[in-house]
């Protein structure tokens, strides 16, 4: 019986002796190399090796979790912004004041939010990026999200936006609605629309080659390493950074900064213009408050295409 | 220098030969006991493996994905759905005829919509369920989500609510919104708030007792069984469900849904009353549409406490 998850072979479970009730499931045996079958376009030596859909993960017990949250994830812990005097012991840091005295003025004290917006509905049949403008929909889309910041009436305090006509339309519009509340703008080419990491599972209708994500992969992840991380430990008040973007960029950010599989970005949707809001705290924890909030628009302007 | 990620010790890397640019960190040694430091609470069996914070996934190479979609995650494939003939070999059943029918006719036609909905804003100092009810500002959120379900006009095919009085007063106001477009109501005990999993990182503020989770997290899972899977062959239309349930299933419901390690729910935040659209596909994908979309209500209507 040939079942969906039969595809792949039953491999033996190793190294999980510390699992007890969790959820993952390693499916490749140390040195071996499994015999399974080459998908199209993907290597046999980048093999997917995790389940989350654990179907016994309450077999007994507490269920687990078998994944870590890395609490220095954005390399701006303390420890990271600051050099331990050299030649010293951890039990000996411990007690130096004043390098412990740096590490507490390293400490950040406010909040990061990023507004992140997927630009408007833009005309799909233009063969260069300066053709595939917004529609009539697309500026209004954008037009009732910049009317919609404006009503939440927050401190923004800054607009930054990809390249890409669309974006560079969508946030023109969002800085006239938001009129004498609008922020200072800045441009970043590392926010373009582009293929982060290969999805998983894959869609017959979005195969980018090799190369995309070849190019496009480290790209973005560059975005998100300058874009999303905690406050710096001299920002005073929580910042409100509205970011112009794209759905890919965008739904990679939230996998990678919420530290989920980032193959995942594929499985969220976006409607255009929508809001996705991602709060960065002092201690490097993040929240996704929401995701793809359009319900401020008419029915009738909630498109995805 | 003890930096936050230093707290694990570093362990040797195994079993990862094929892990190629891809992100998962394995941290333990198959029967290796590694000399981690318990923290409260948590016992040394049910140590975390994995992290995706991923620092070096772009070190060289397209990063590739670390885990796997199980399309069969709700034992609905064809294949789970259709006993096969006895006796045969898979090269046999691949030609059988009438078993290759079945299998096709047990193929889902239909989406499934699950419009997970959070309760109002409710009495947080009452003593029991019966006390917690709405608050003046929860019964408006929920007329307000009751008018945007309205508004967007969508042939709702049911509602299923909590059977927790704050759940049931919300599900009543939708309902009186809906007013004709009002579906058939439904209630579970298995929807009601509680502790699914551990969550990771840990809450300094929210620290159940390993009972609450050993109660209710297999109930919550049950609750995702019962509700969140794909449609049954014989649906023929989209079906529209709304679901009047709680903050942290909610949550726990979209990461098992999207195949996310289930500790990382507390990562999302839900403002009351909001609207989180899940769709199961035919072929058992899942996307999220979005979270928590309360961007119809006026700005002094959005809380999550």
């Amino acid at each position: 019986m040939a079942s969906a998850g039969a595809r792949v072979p039953r491999l033996v479970l190793v190294g999980l002796g510390a699992l007890g009730g969790g959820s993952a499931v390693l499916l490749l045996k140390p040195g071996q190399k499994p015999a399974l079958p080459t998908e199209p376009g993907r290597s046999d030596d980048a093999l997917p090796l995790v389940s989350y859909s654990a179907p016994d993960r309450f077999s007994g017990g507490i269920a687990q979790p078998t994944t870590k949250w890395d609490s220095n994830w954005d390399q701006r812990a303390p420890t990271s912004l600051v050099e331990p005097p050299k030649g010293l012991s951890e039990a000996e840091l411990k007690d130096h004041a004043p390098y412990q005295e740096s590490l507490s003025k390293a400490k950040a004290k406010a909040r990061r939010h990023l507004i992140l917006i997927r630009h408007g509905q833009y005309q799909l049949d233009g063969a260069t990026d300066e053709q595939r403008v917004l529609t009539e929909l697309g500026r209004q889309q954008a037009a009732l999200t910049g009317a919609q910041l404006r009503r939440l009436g927050l401190p923004y305090t800054a607009i930054i936006r990809s390249s890409m006509s669309r974006a560079l339309e969508t946030s023109d519009i969002i800085h006239r609605e938001l009129a004498e509340a609008a922020p200072p703008v800045s441009t970043s080419d590392l926010l373009r629309e582009g293929a982060p990491i290969p999805p998983e599972p894959r869609l017959r209708h979005w195969q980018p080659g090799p190369r995309r994500f070849y190019e496009d992969g480290p790209r973005i992840e560059a975005a998100f390493r300058r874009f999303v991380h905690r406050a710096a430990p001299d920002q005073e008040r929580d910042s409100y950074e509205i970011v112009v973007c794209h759905a890919n960029v965008i739904r990679y950010f939230v996998c990678r900064a919420l530290q989920l599989p980032p193959e995942a970005w594929l499985r969220f949707s976006l409607r255009h213009a929508s809001l996705t809001w991602l709060t960065v705290l002092p201690n490097g924890r993040v929240k996704l408050d929401f995701m793809g909030d359009a319900g401020f628009m008419p029915p009738e302007a909630m498109t995805t295409t």
